[in-house]
Parts: C-alpha cells; sequence; structure tokens
C-alpha cells in the first residue's frame, strides 16, 4: 500500500469533523430534523445540539473532494495512455474506479442543489470511497482477499440459509416451548414470547454473546430444557461455524492455488520466450552464450556484485563450457530471487586502531566473557529482576534510582558487545535481533532521560510522556524472547507472515469505513457520551431517555457511539470481538427502530463469519506452508556450489552444537561470530544465503507449487493460463463443489 | 463404544445420589465439617444440610464399587491369556487399567478405613473412573483423540509460554497505565490495582467474555487508551488463539496421516504375506489359483452373494485365465471394501395382486402425477403453511384443526408415495431420505394421537407430551430440507462425519466427567438453587452471603451449581461455550478462594485451547477430505465391469439430467426409480456401487494415502511399520518441527 490511498479517508475525515465544529458555532435551527425536534422537549438543552448527522459539505469540502476526484480521473488517464486499450478495459479495477468516479460527482451535484435550497439529503456515495483505495494498482493483495470473499460467497450461501433454517426451526421451538411458560428473564424481561425477537436472541447465541443468560430462565424452570439449548449450541454454534470455516478456508486455498499457480506458468512462460529470442544453436542443441547470459543478469539486476555473478554462472553452466542451457536458463529468476549474501569479514575497528589495547590479555578476557553463555544468563536474571521491580511500587525513591541502575546495566551491555563484535557485521541488514534488542534500550534511554529534564524543569508531570516512558520500560521485558531460542522461533515466523497480515488491516479498514459511514448515517447524535464523574439522570441514559433502563445504559456504553470516525472504528472493533454485541445492537435499536439490529446482524455475517474466517485461514495456511517448508532444490545447489567454491561460512562451529539452534542462529549475531577466528585465516569474502526468515508467504506458496511442475514442462499457453479457474484444481467432483 | 463402559459412571452416579437422599433422612450433626459449620450461624436451617460434600460409600456402594473393579479385573485377566505375553504387557491400556484397578483399591481401602474412625477424607481416586471408559479396546477413537493431545502438548508449551508471557506484559502495562488513575469499573469496583487481577482480567480477555467492559473506563477516561486494547486483542485473541489452533490443526493431521500411514503399510504387508503363503508357480510368475482365491474370499466375506463373487473374481482375473496375479490379489481388501449393492427390481406387490387395477388408467394417472416435480412442489408449499400455522397461537380451535389437517395430508403423501414405488426399494437399507420422511410423520402422528387420547380422556394436558408433540411437529418442517438438493447434500456431508463427532463426545465425556469431580469435590454444597419464586435475601445470594453484590448472583446463576453431577456438566458446558465463564469463576472464587479460578483457567485451557481446536481441526479435515475426493480407481474398474457385464443400473436417465442431481439422488429414491419401465426389460439382478455417502472419513484417509504406494511396493517391514513415527513425514525441517 502506497501512502497516498492509504491516508486519503483520514485527511477527509479530519477536514470534515473542522468543519462540522465550524458548523456548531453558526449553526441555525432550520436544519433541525423532525425527529430531532421531537426529541428535545425531553431533553435538557444540551442535547439539542445540531443535526450533524453527517457534516454537510460547503464549498470548501465540496472543491477539495473535487480536486480529490480529478486527481484520481488524471491517474486513470495516464494508466490508460501507457496500457494498451484492450487491457485497459479488460481490467476490472479501471471500470470501478471509473464508475465510482461518476457516481461521486452525481452525488455531489445532487447533494450541491439540494443544499442550496436548503433540503437535507444523505451523501450516498460516501461508502463508495473505499473502492479508490481498493483499485489502486497498489493494492494488490486487498485486491485479492476481496476477490477471495467474493468467490466464498456463492459456496457459503447455502451453508448459511440451511444455517438461517436451522435457528428459524429452533426459533419456533423455543417459541412453543417457553413462550406460555411465562418466564421473566433476569432484568425481568419477557422471555420467548415473540417470533422475531426469538430469532434474534437466538442468533445472539450462536455468537455465544448472551451464553448462559439467555439459558438461566428456562434451565431454572426445569432441568430438562437445558437440553433444548445444548443442542442449540452444538448444532449451530460448533458444527455450523466450523463448517463455515472450512468452506471459507476451502475456498480461500484453492483460489490462492489457482493464483500462484497462474503466476507459476506466467513465469515460465516469459522465460521460455526470453530463451527463445536469446538461443543459439550449439551442437544438437539450443543453447544461450555466456556472454548473452551475463548481459542479461547485469541489464535484470544492474547492482549484483561480480562475485555473485560468477557464482550463479558457475551453478547455471555446470561444466564450465561457455553455454547455458535450457533447463539451467529458464532456472534463471529463481536463483536470481534467492539471497545471496556476500559477507565482508573485517577486523574490529578498534584493532585497526589501537591493536596494543585491542589485543591485551585484560580485553581478551573482557571479549571471552562477553562471549560466554554465562552472559547472556546473568543479563536474563537482570531482565526478570527488573520485572520485580517495574511491578513494584514506583513511588518509592530507591526504586526509581534503581531504574537507572536496569538503564546503565543494560547500555553496558550494549557497549560491550559492540566492543566485542564487529560493529557493521553486528547490525547488519539482517541481523533483527540486534536491532530489536538495540532500539529498545536507546528508546527507553531516551524516553527515561526526557522525562527527567522535564520533571526536573517543570517540576511537572507530562501524562503523555510519562505513559510513553513507562510502555517502553515494560516493552524493555521483551528482551527476553532474544534470549529463548524457541520464542525467537515463534516470534520470527510472526513477523514472516507479518507483511501479508497488513494487507487484513487494509481489508478490514475498508470494511470498517464502510460500516462506519452507513452507521454514522443513521445512528449520529443518538447516543452521547458525558464525563464518568457527570452524573445527573441525563448522563446515565446517554443523554437519551429511551435508553432509560437498558443494559446499554446501565454498563455505561455512552462512549461506543457513531459520532464521528474515531469512535464508529472502535464500536465497530467491539463488535468484531462479538462479546456484548446484543447489548450495543439493543441499545441503538432502542434509540432509533428495531430495524437498525440489521445493519449488526449483516457487520456480524460480514466481519466475523467472512473476514474473521479468512483471516484464520490465513494464518492457518501460513503456518502449514512454514511447517512444511524445506530447503529449495535450487537453494540446495547454490549451497554446494558455494561450498565448492571454498567461500561458505561454515555454520556447524557454532557452540551449542545442536541443529536447531544452527538454523535459526545464523541471522542472529550472537553465535555466528563464534567462529571469528577460524574465519580470519581464510580468503576477505564470504558467501551465504540468507536465512529463510524474511520470504513472503506468497514466494513460499509459488516455490511449492513450482516444484509441482516438471523442468522440461512447456505449460498451457498464455490465453489458458490467464483463464485459470479454481476448479480445475479438482475438477472431477461436482458434488461437493457446487453445493457445500 | 460399547454400552457397558458408557454407562458405567452414570450407573454409578445415580447410586451415589440415591445413597445420599437415605443419608439426608438419616443424617447426623456428626459429620459436619469445621468449614460448614462456620457457615451455618450466618444462614437459615435451611442451609444446614448434611456434609454431601460427596457422598460418603457405604457398604453398598463399596461392594459395588468392588465388583465394577472385579469385573475390569476379569476382562483384563481374560484379555492377557488369549493375547501373546509381549504384546499385552508392550500395550499401554492395559498397564493403564492395572494401575487404575490397583490404585482404586487403595483409595477405597484408605477411606474405608479413616471414614470408620469418623475422618472425612477425599475420594481422589475418582477423576481416575474415566480410564476404564477410555481403554477398553472399542474406544479406539477416543485414545487416538487423547494421543492427539498429548502429542500436540510440547509443541503448543512454547507458544503457550509466549502468550503467557506476553499477557504479563500487558498487565504490568495495564497496572502502570491504569492502576493509579483512580478509575472504577461500572460496578464500581476498583480498576487494574492488583498484578493478579489484572492478569486475570486479561485472560479473561483473551477469551473476549468481558470484551467492551474492561475497556470502558480507561476509555471513558482517554481516547487513546483504546489502543492498547486493541492491541492487545490483536495479539493475543486473534493471532495466539489462531496460532493456537494452526499448531493442533498441523498436529492432529500429522498424527492422522502417520496412523493411517501405518494402517496402509499394514495391509499392505499382510496381504504380501497371504499372498506367499497361497502362491503357486504359473509360467514365471507366481499366482493364486481362481479356486483357492473363491475360498479365501468364501472364508473372509462369508455372507457375499455369489453374483457379487462373481463380479470381484472378473475384476481380478482380467483374462479369465483361472488365477489372479500380485497385483489384482493385493487389491482383494479393497475390493471387498467397496460395498456393491445388488438390487432385485421387483414388481409392485399391487401390481402382482390386482394387475387389472393397477395398470387401469386411473391408476397410471396417479403415479404420472406423484412422479412429477409439481407434486413435491406442492407438498413444500405444504410445510411452508404449517410452518406459519405453527407460528400462529395454538389456542384458537381452527388451528387445532388445522393440525389434523395437515397430518392427514402427509400420511396420504406417504400413502401415495407407497403405491406408486415398491415399497421394499422405497425403504431399501440406503434410502436414508425416505426413512427419515416416514419417520417423521409417524411420530408426529403417533404423538398428537396419544396427546389427543390423554386430553380427551382426562381432560388434563400432561406437560412431557405436550413439549414432545410440539418439538416433533416442529421438526417436520425439515422435510423441507428433503426437497431441497443442495441442503441435501450439506445434511448428508455432515451426517457422514456424525460417527466420528461422537468420538468427540466420548473425548469430551471423559474431560468434563474428570473435572466435574474436581468441581463436586471443591464448590459442592457451596452454591444452592432456590425456586425461581422463592425471593428472601438467602435465595437472592444463591444461599450464600459471600456472594452478596456479585454478578454471579445478580445475573441469577444459582442453579450453575457442582451439587451433583448433572448440574456440574451443565455448568462445564457453559464454560466450554465461554461467555460469562468470568462471571461463574468469580462466584466460585467468592464462596471459595481466589485460587479457584486456576480451576476454571485450566478448564479453558484443556477443553477450549486443546478439544474444541481438535474439534474444529477434525470438522475441517473432513470436510477437505469430502471436498477433494474423487472416485478412486479401483471403484471406477468394478463400475466399468458391472457396465461391462450389463448388469449395471443406469444412472442418466433420471429427469433431473444435471450430474450434480443424480450423483446425490442414486439413493434419494425419487429419482432411481424412475427408469423402472426401461429396466423392467432387463434382467431381474442389478449391481451398482453404494454412494459414498456412508464411507468415514478414516477410510477415505486411508484411500488417499493408499494411492500414494505405487501398487507394486512392497513397503518397509513389519518393525518399520509399527514405529512410524508423524515426523518422518516431514523429516527436513528441525527448525520449525521442534520449535513452534
Amino acid at each position: 500500500m502506497k501512502s497516498t490511498p492509504t491516508h486519503f479517508p483520514r485527511i477527509k475525515m479530519l477536514q470534515l469533523n473542522g468543519f462540522a465544529r465550524r458548523r456548531l458555532l453558526a449553526w441555525s435551527p432550520t436544519h433541525v430534523k423532525s425527529e430531532e425536534a421531537e426529541l428535545c422537549p425531553h431533553r435538557c438543552g444540551q442535547c439539542c445540539r445540531p443535526p450533524s448527522n453527517q457534516p454537510s459539505p460547503t464549498k470548501a469540502t465540496s472543491i477539495a473532494e473535487v480536486l480529490c476526484l480529478t486527481v484520481f480521473f488524471g491517474r486513470l488517464v495516464h494508466f490508460a495512455k501507457v496500457t494498451p486499450q484492450m487491457v485497459f478495459w479488460k481490467d476490472t479495477k479501471n471500470i470501478c474506479i471509473m464508475v465510482t468516479i461518476v457516481l461521486t460527482l452525481i452525488d455531489l451535484i445532487i447533494y450541491g442543489s439540494l443544499e442550496a435550497v436548503y433540503i437535507h439529503s444523505v451523501r450516498w456515495s460516501r461508502p463508495l470511497r473505499p473502492v479508490f483505495l481498493i483499485n489502486f494498482s497498489e493494492s494488490r493483495q486487498i485486491r485479492r482477499a476481496f476477490r477471495s470473499i467474493r468467490n466464498t460467497l456463492p459456496d457459503i450461501l447455502y451453508v448459511f440459509l440451511l444455517f438461517l433454517f436451522s435457528v428459524l426451526i429452533f426459533s419456533l421451538m423455543a417459541l412453543k416451548l417457553f413462550g406460555d411458560r411465562g418466564l421473566r428473564t433476569a432484568e425481568g424481561a419477557s422471555y420467548f414470547t415473540n417470533i422475531l425477537e426469538t430469532a434474534f436472541e437466538l442468533y445472539v447465541l450462536v455468537t455465544t454473546a448472551n451464553s448462559p443468560d439467555v439459558m438461566m430462565p428456562a434451565y431454572n424452570f426445569n432441568w430438562w430444557y437445558s437440553l433444548y439449548f445444548i443442542t442449540y449450541i452444538i448444532i449451530n454454534t460448533y458444527i455450523f461455524m466450523s463448517v463455515f470455516l472450512a468452506v471459507v478456508y476451502n475456498n480461500y486455498r484453492k483460489h490462492l492455488k489457482n493464483e500462484i499457480r497462474k503466476l507459476a506458468y506466467l513465469k515460465r512462460h516469459k522465460m521460455i520466450e526470453a530463451f527463445n529470442i536469446l538461443k543459439v544453436k550449439v551442437g544438437t542443441e539450443f543453447m544461450v552464450k555466456e556472454a548473452t547470459w551475463k548481459r542479461l543478469v547485469k541489464v535484470v539486476a544492474p547492482d549484483i556484485s561480480s562475485s555473485h555473478l560468477e557464482l550463479l554462472l558457475r551453478i547455471s553452466d555446470e561444466g564450465q563450457k561457455g553455454h547455458v542451457d535450457k533447463t539451467n536458463f529458464l532456472r534463471l529468476a529463481d536463483l536470481l530471487n534467492i539471497q545471496v549474501v556476500t559477507i565482508n569479514i573485517k577486523r574490529h575497528p578498534l584493532e585497526a586502531w589501537v591493536p596494543r589495547v585491542y589485543q591485551s590479555s585484560a580485553s581478551l578476557l573482557i571479549k571471552k566473557m562477553v562471549r560466554h553463555r554465562i552472559f547472556i544468563w546473568v543479563y536474563d536474571v537482570i531482565i526478570l529482576i527488573n520485572a520485580i521491580f517495574i511491578a513494584l511500587d514506583e513511588k518509592n525513591p530507591f526504586i526509581s534510582y534503581a531504574e537507572w541502575l536496569f538503564l546503565s546495566l543494560y547500555v553496558i551491555e550494549i557497549l560491550l558487545k559492540l566492543y566485542t563484535y564487529e560493529p557493521r557485521a553486528y547490525f547488519g541488514r539482517k541481523q533483527f535481533w540486534n536491532w530489536f534488542d538495540m532500539l529498545i534500550i536507546l528508546a527507553a534511554l531516551v524516553a527515561t532521560v526526557a522525562n527527567a529534564t522535564i520533571q526536573s524543569a517543570r517540576k511537572y508531570n507530562s501524562q503523555q510522556i510519562l505513559d510513553i516512558v513507562l510502555i517502553l520500560r515494560i516493552l524493555r521485558l521483551l528482551r527476553v524472547i532474544v534470549s529463548i531460542q524457541r520464542f525467537r522461533v515463534i516470534v520470527t515466523t510472526l513477523i514472516n507472515i507479518g507483511p501479508t497480515m497488513l494487507t487484513f488491516g487494509g481489508l478490514v479498514f475498508v470494511v470498517y469505513y464502510a460500516f462506519a459511514v452507513i452507521g454514522m448515517e443513521a445512528f449520529h447524535g443518538k447516543v452521547q457520551f458525558f464525563d464518568p464523574n457527570f452524573t445527573t439522570s441525563d448522563a446515565l441514559v446517554c443523554g437519551n431517555p429511551a435508553l432509560k433502563g437498558s443494559a446499554f445504559a446501565r454498563d455505561r456504553y455512552c462512549k461506543n457511539n457513531f459520532n464521528d470516525l474515531a469512535s464508529s472504528f472502535i464500536v465497530l472493533m467491539e463488535l468484531t470481538v462479538v462479546n456484548q454485541w446484543h447489548v450495543l445492537a439493543d441499545g441503538f435499536a432502542l434509540v432509533t427502530h428495531q430495524a437498525a439490529k440489521l445493519y449488526f446482524i449483516l457487520f456480524h455475517i460480514v466481519v466475523v463469519i467472512l473476514i474473521v474466517n479468512i483471516f484464520v485461514a490465513f494464518i492457518l495456511e501460513a503456518f502449514f506452508v512454514a511447517y512444511s517448508l524445506e530447503k529449495s532444490e535450487l537453494e540446495t545447489a547454490i549451497e554446494k556450489k558455494i561450498q565448492e567454491l571454498g567461500v561458505g561460512i561454515q555454520e556447524d562451529d557454532v557452540q551449542g552444537g545442536k541443529l536447531t539452534d544452527n538454523v535459526d542462529a545464523k541471522d542472529s549475531g550472537f553465535s555466528g561470530d563464534d567462529g571469528d577466528n577460524k574465519r580470519k585465516a581464510l580468503k576477505g569474502l564470504y558467501c551465504r544465503i540468507a536465512s529463510k526468515k524474511y520470504r513472503t508467504v506468497d514466494a513460499l506458496l509459488q516455490r511449492m507449487f513450482e516444484s509441482e511442475i516438471g523442468p522440461d514442462e512447456e505449460g498451457p499457453s498464455l490465453d489458458e493460463i490467464l483463464n485459470f479457474s479454481p476448479n480445475d484444481i479438482y475438477p472431477k467432483n461436482p458434488n461437493f463443489e457446487n453445493s457445500a
């Protein structure tokens, strides 16, 4: 994602809010909508604020919006010029953007003209705004996620209908079994007397949000009725929800595989095309000459080092005959994708500047000490003691002095490490954990010093800075992860799938934005937040008498409202977490209409049943790929060649000895440097394959699929590739494919 | 599962309860425990009931228990006699049973002797009872599930530790950020002031059970603090919980595959052994003679029909040379596993009895009508109208008469169908949906008639029968599923995985039982249930003043107690559903000690994090297997042979024409019979392969794996097979395997 599209709606929102604030000052009662006007007599003056149901754009914001639209349109025109017309018009995203621009313009014009004659209307095009965000060519991942959702819909529809049918059957039963008993809930409300309310209650039970409460009256009445609820939960909550996950996951996997397969075949196709252009006949076979090959690599990867180039050539031209054959040529793209790190083993700068001191026995002892396991353990113990000190009361001056002690201990640790290890190697590009360690300590140091300065200068505690210092101080404890090998591996896996997880951030943002805009249209200003200390009767019902006695008011949810975008997002987040969502839904239904519950049910279906399941599917898939991953054939080939050429870093001279430690320790900077002395005797240049850590899930999947394509297989034609359908993967089972 | 072991603990429980009731009558105050005695002065006399913390066994129950133990011991001795000693002692389950018997005996003796001198002790061996249930040779599936859990533990441990570490770090932050603010929750309690309470609250937040409530005070205080909670939920609820599912699922799959592989190779091994015994040299190759082969099949499958045998022989001995070669011999077990249904197409009995009437034009018209699509549609409409009538108030006499109308309409439908289709074919063994339809209607009919009889005879509504009639009346609506093809397919898939789902029933029962026994030891009698209409102050606090003002009492959870096994199971079910579990935990912590929360946390970890995830993993896997299933090679071979021999039922003469309809319709009884007339011209005997519906997931998996073993592959040796480890499947990635 580029920063431009991401920030667009946020900037928009701030502008609108700024505008809303201005309108608040120059408010005129002409705009009060009938509904608001009705409520006003019952409320205090404070509530009769402007019906900023949505801040209506004046010229300023309208101009800003038109400008934005122009920019998008310009971008589109530019894009149309550089791409062939056929491709441009076939691309759904261009058409999407075009339609959205036109619709937004129409909306702006209608709204503007209605506003000019003082008729208040709704800016219905606002939920369309995320379309711009999705359809930028940079947000390919988000589009894929949306495609995945769209493709899942037909498959999930019938399961969903069956699920609804089951909920309805159970609702009928509940109505018949419990409706006439005159039972009351703990809050004294009637119990299963209305079919619509019963269906809603039971839908909420599927999400488990009202789990024992909805059962208690019937259970208190008769033991046996609990069986009804247990059956309901097993069927609808456990089985149906798992089936939803299964359907979503299966679809996700199917479509992912299809796209990956498309990409893999496309690459193969292009490589064969390239080969056909460059080939010359040598003997009976077609080959590419070494010089051509080298020129090609230099064009494709201009900043490749000559030693890396030489290494790749040796692999591609096994017999050193001056030609690269077809099989090896096709591997070129993959070879270039494998990061080979060339390391210049340099001496420590201090050794160059003050060799006598650096090589003295005291210095050697220090270095030996720092390299020892016990050094790490001692610091682990220090971190633990620090954790206990943090948990203690910091008002005690002794403890606040201890804070400085701990900070200085950590700084000494970093200095000792820099003294022992070569700084450029220690902070190499891939030494994630060293950077992590360093940054945490530095940040805590800076924050603590800043806080102390402000405190002594002004005798005043800045709340924000104090909070940040507190958080940084506690985050320092994360250093424990660095020293426990297995934790590091888990965190590394999670960090690996991080970038793709951000895709879901984008996806969730888009859906949240659309729902937030609709929510703001429907519920803006209906619920007001008052300061918690303000306990008038009005504050207790969130400024709306309709909420009197409701669970919404009792639980003090007044701040969960749709009055601005930020609050809306937080409400939507709470709805995503599911718990108590029925209280929120009930609250907003009370202040508007019972039909408002549909908004919340729809949100649950879209976000919890679809998007959260896709997220879970994604994490599962990412973990499975990581689990089943082995070194690829190519990587093995490269490593073999590196060893043959004698420029490899020997990885088995680490102290730990266990293979598990090794594999990860490669990048950690702690262990890899233990072999310093041995390597000093060798040449200055070493190569090794960068660790698997920083690969994306996409790349992993692509490689997994490629292993299924035979090396000589030409693959299908370009048209066939572009029209691959996910159903080709399992084509022979129409029964399940079409239905479940 | 056999009925004996399943019923054992239940019978036990009833005995104990009966005993408890008897003790209640002959209660003597000598047994009041100090704790109970302490509470008594504060309570009303009613609460001072006997300390039936657990009903202490007298001679009667002890003798029953000893008898049971003797039976188990006898069974074990018998088992030891029939199995070789080596195998017997290698089998963990025998040793388990033996150890449990000894432990139970020791416990009985200690308890008995202490009880004899009036010292009250704890029957600590009771949670061990499910061991008997698990270790019966019949409950192989439950053992596998337990093995799966045991194998998952080491893998999940480090993820769990990292998760706990994360919760602790966040707890420290919460303590520092919110502890000193003097914030109060909606209930007026202090907010994040104690590290243990904070950690518990945040653990509850992971389960989402206190989702917006725990955030509200901080959020009301300052908007920015919501970011803390959002970060927490994303990391701990979404990411960590998904990782748990991934780890559990991956392990489940790995071990399942390993077991299946073991079975597949074992089968291959045995078949080769059998071949080597039976083989004779024919020409250059070893073969099995036709006569030997036939005798073997008759020994293995005594009730095989001769036509089926002939069919198999034709497939195995392709060239009809009188010999079966090795490849074909090895397939024998699989061939026998494929159910071939031989159908005798008979004439309708009425046609035999009254051919003139049955073949009359009026009769033909009726049959044509019944077979028509519209007939089904009409009845779908009738069902829908019925649903509306059910939802209406049944007090209205018109509606209660309509009930009889609907019932008679359904009976007419069944009679018409029996008139049109051949009854023995219509209610064939595999005609699940016809049976389903018939049973629903019959049950409703019987229940309604019974109800009417009782009502008219006694002028009294029996509540139980009325409830059953109501439920049956509503269940009749399920008939809609029968007529919607896609619903039927989904339900069929769910029914397919049903038997294995029962395994989870067993697994959950065992874990619930162990937890229930511990819960009854710890919390028995602490919480009392009073009739809902009984509103003394005592009833409002569930008979325990410690609960005053707690959410537990306010939500009227008094019936959620551990006073008997059934109640305990329902509490545990509520804990499994997760919502409000913290209210239950808090309640029981209030009446005992804060440490009681550990019990509830442990239950959450074991049941929700482990078992529910295994359940989800199982459903996912079952669906994926069902999705990716194709007809096996062997089935295709059999079908081909059936067609060649001209005894096949033609499956494409169904009206619908679409393949998707066909595949399922085979068994439905509606469509398969449309070809009646055509087939009448053919011979009386037809074969077809039974539909895939009734296969177990195990069988599917086994077949999937078998397709990976080459037909000529001998497989590893018996010892190697028995020592297969799941890690052999992905052996080359020690990094991920050992850690995450």
